[in-house]
């Protein structure tokens, strides 16, 4: 048996960096949690990685240690190791993220964008262990997507693929946020979702989801919603059955582009229940050719809040 | 310089097969063209393809040849050169072509679906020469596509990669002939187009394309709005217009979730002139991430109707 190799893995987040010790069998070893300090500029954010990184280091052996992978928001240039405007960071444009930790720890040090880092975390660790072939998605706030195409993270030629949240179902629908009609993000994503709740909520006053906000209805939200789902509610389960019908959709979409069989959804809205995957299966395989439809396969995630420190780690494992 | 290389390149269509002796530079130096006589079964049509062959052949040394590559409608298995239920052809359920091609004249045989070969003649020999990376979109009877990335055939897993004519645009759009609704064949395919026209012709009786059909409504085909369109016929201009602005919103997807910036278009519908690619483009750019909008480019092919021979060719070559 070869040595167990270790690798550092950080999970740069808009509120806190989540960084681990992670073993090549995927197991997290040590674990250090600061805030991001977004608020204080690129020097502050920086420090607290340093910061979180040393922390587990100290439970490391430097020979059997493989190097630092970091998951990034923003437009990761993984390449040159840059990060370009993450939300949420005030004042950073352009930062060389990876030669910055690699001057510090003098360790090889790979960046992804978050949404990759995720695919590639449930690729080595997770449910795509048995797929060699996936299209991951995330779906929180809002929907990403990364390739995997033969174990590997599929990046396109400039290193941007996988913006499956910006495929358009409706030519004529709603405006999304990033200037273009259609996407489904914008009937999905988090906001949507809410919105979405609250409208109907006029209409149907005993949902549960009214009692778990406590009656006030601008504190819905999909955690609320996924709540009452699960609990059986029926407005709720409308919602996500139409939500997960309409990702069905986008994922046809893909799907006939790459010819790809399975897919596995993560993020905070995923955890909806079982009637979720079923409808947004259901809704794929009437959107793929008629070879693919008995292949298709919708599937949770599932590493959670891991796959970020897991997918990092991964990235030098 | 070394010594120029020669193949045959296969053009198996539903009515012709159209065979060439193509050097490596891109020439076709011998063409030979054969009814396919689908109605007779894949025995006739495999005795066709042989004498076309045999015809080009007559004019190859054999030590410089390369091999013979045949471009194929229906669903090729590229791996094992097998076509699977091509259209037309009356009892072709699951052939070995490459097999059968390879037994007849003891050369390397590689098949490959019509669109994939179209792009891979646009990459090598066309108008995608300088571009290692795009979108090859054939917009004719339907609309098909095949991804060039770093200068070779993208198949994806399963090998059906491409299939950019089943992306859907609208979730409760037109019911398309492969089952699923809003595809974009089902708007700019050949018959939908006609359609649309026809539909119009009722209020736009002055219209060029009810000219060029002899006031016979019935014989409205794309090629006439596409003529009608050149001599500037508002009518045929806007139909185009119509459909380039929905083609490229399907484009956008694809655009999106490859990362792609660059999109050829070939096929019958593709000549109408260049307010079509404008149109096309302007609405590509209004769907992909902000990121790319400014390195969108959408541009005509280049080989026409000798894509097929020349794809099929650069098989081997």
């Amino acid at each position: 048996m070869p040595r167990t190799q270790y690798a550092v893995g950080v999970d740069f987040g808009g509120t806190t960096i989540k960084t681990g010790l992670v073993t090549s069998e995927g197991k997290i070893i040590a674990q250090s949690k600061f805030p991001t300090m977004g608020e204080q500029g690129p020097r502050a954010v920086i420090l607290q990685m340093e910061k979180s990184i040393t922390e587990v280091l100290a439970h490391a052996k430097k020979k059997t240690l493989r190097g630092i992978g970091i998951g990034s928001p923003g437009i990761v240039d993984q390449k040159n190791g840059v990060v370009n405007d993450p939300p949420n960071i005030k004042g950073w444009r352009r930062v060389a993220l990876g030669e910055e930790i690699k001057r510090i720890f003098k360790l090889k040090v790979e960046l992804e964008n978050d949404a990759n880092v995720a695919a590639i975390a449930e690729a080595k660790f997770g449910a795509g262990r048995r797929h060699p072939n996936f299209l991951f998605v995330i779906w929180g706030t809002g929907v990403g997507g990364g390739i995997i195409l033969d174990r590997k993270i599929f990046r396109g030629p400039h290193g941007g693929a996988g913006e499956i949240g910006h495929v358009s179902i409706d030519y004529e629908g709603l405006q999304c946020n990033c200037g273009a009609r259609g996407c489904v993000e914008a009937y999905i994503g988090q906001r949507n979702l809410s919105q979405r709740a609250i409208e109907r909520l006029r209409q149907h006053p005993a949902s549960r989801i009214l009692e778990l906000v406590g009656g006030d209805i601008s504190k819905v939200e999909p955690i609320f919603i996924s709540q009452a789902a699960l609990e059986g509610d029926g407005l709720a389960r409308e919602i996500f059955t139409e939500a997960g019908t309409l990702l069905g959709v986008a994922l046809g979409s893909v799907l006939n582009t790459i010819d790809l069989r399975v897919v596995i959804i993560g993020g905070g809205i995923s955890g909806a229940g079982d009637f979720v995957y079923d409808a947004i299966k259901k809704s794929a395989q009437a959107h793929v050719m008629k070879s693919m439809q008995k292949d298709i396969m919708v599937i949770p995630a599932k590493l959670g809040n891991a796959a970020g420190i897991l997918g990092a780690a991964g990235l030098v494992l």
